[in-house]
């Protein structure tokens, strides 16, 4: 059985994006990240993600970011609310995170590598999205390039695949992607800033994006909103 | 003051870029990892060289690629002894790291990023070295296109360089070029698996290398070896 690694975040991109590797016949091989993210709901939800989806491994790694800092998603900068389309169409948020894909892209090459994978599924989106410039298909073009040329497997003659089957769908269709292939979102989290108990907050960016998603798709939102 | 990053391993060659980096007039951010290496005594070298040589500021981050696996300088394989030049030549040794300089690349952007620096110096070098594919000119390159891409300052227009001022040099040029910039090499330390008492083998790749480069520059050798 051929081997994929996928990125697992525990939001509702990643869990597609496992999905349809499952459905490509892949082994799945989870890779998730504590990198010192304001709360740990997210890495609960990938827990949920793999274990449901039938990963043959899920590995979480520690990465050392919130050191680095210069992220609302890592740091001290307040994370914004209640943006629409317009606002988000204004530039990169201040929840990016500086080079996190090229991190993230970088250790599932390292067990991609380790294992015998040649295929790494990331979720990446540049439609309904946020503005990242680390979701954009020339970025991910570049990375493929760089990994050819990084590795011993790649001098050996192995191709790295970086696979991104959501990147050109909006947020409806990869809700109804998923859907087709049976995820169930109510075991995802896309929040940044959630409550205490865990709900959602509603109003950052990713859950508006997220929102937006299932009312436009049609299918209700199995997320539980403060 | 320009600033720049600089990957610093303890060992010759990192030091070397530092000087080098240091005489071009930055302002140097030091930055190494703790990454499951079998010994700390390099950590304590790089603690060394970033004091000696004047560091603003020394980032030490750890990483999880003892989890990962897949080399001699992270998991269980034993590291090759007394290998000469036509050895090293057969191809790429147990000690490559899986994605080892693009995880390291990949911090030394994040960082970059968020201080405000846009050139990260790294002491690859493609000439003396140990046949490790992500120290060639063409991955560097394919390095600096992603950077530009991956990151906000450069869709903001700002361009990283990935500054490798060893890579076409020689061993004995780097440590003659380190001699006249003042460079004490007996704080580095390049041993892959050194005796308890931190004394170098003398017989690990990298210490054949370290030892043939200090004999044909005709410069004493201040390691202590076995």
């Amino acid at each position: 059985m051929k081997k994929a690694v996928v990125l697992v975040s525990g939001g509702l991109d990643s869990a597609t994006a496992f999905a349809v590797a499952r459905s490509e016949g892949f082994e799945c091989f989870a890779l998730s990240f504590r990198y010192g993210q304001r709360h740990g709901i997210e890495l609960d939800a990938a827990a949920r993600v793999a274990r449901t989806l039938g990963a043959a491994e899920h590995l979480v790694l520690e990465l050392d970011l919130g050191r680095i800092g210069g992220s609302a998603l890592t740091g001290a900068i307040a994370v914004p609310k209640d943006r629409d389309a317009a606002d988000r169409a204004g530039g990169i948020p201040v929840t990016y995170v500086p080079a996190r894909n090229t991190l993230f892209l970088a250790y599932a090459l390292a067990w991609a590598e380790v294992i015998g994978a040649r295929d790494i599924f990331i979720g990446v989106n540049a439609v309904d999205y946020s503005g990242y410039p680390d979701c954009r298909p020339e970025y991910i073009e570049a990375f493929e390039r760089l990994a050819a040329l990084a590795t011993k497997a790649g001098v050996e003659g192995a191709r790295f695949r970086i696979r991104t089957p959501l990147i050109r769908m909006s947020k409806p269709e990869i809700i109804r992607t998923g859907i087709g292939l049976g995820v169930d979102y109510g075991m995802t989290f896309s929040c940044y800033d959630p409550a205490p108990d865990g709900r959602a907050c509603g109003r950052c960016d990713s859950c508006s994006i997220r929102k937006k998603g299932f009312a436009e798709a049609d299918i209700p939102d199995p997320t539980r909103y403060i």
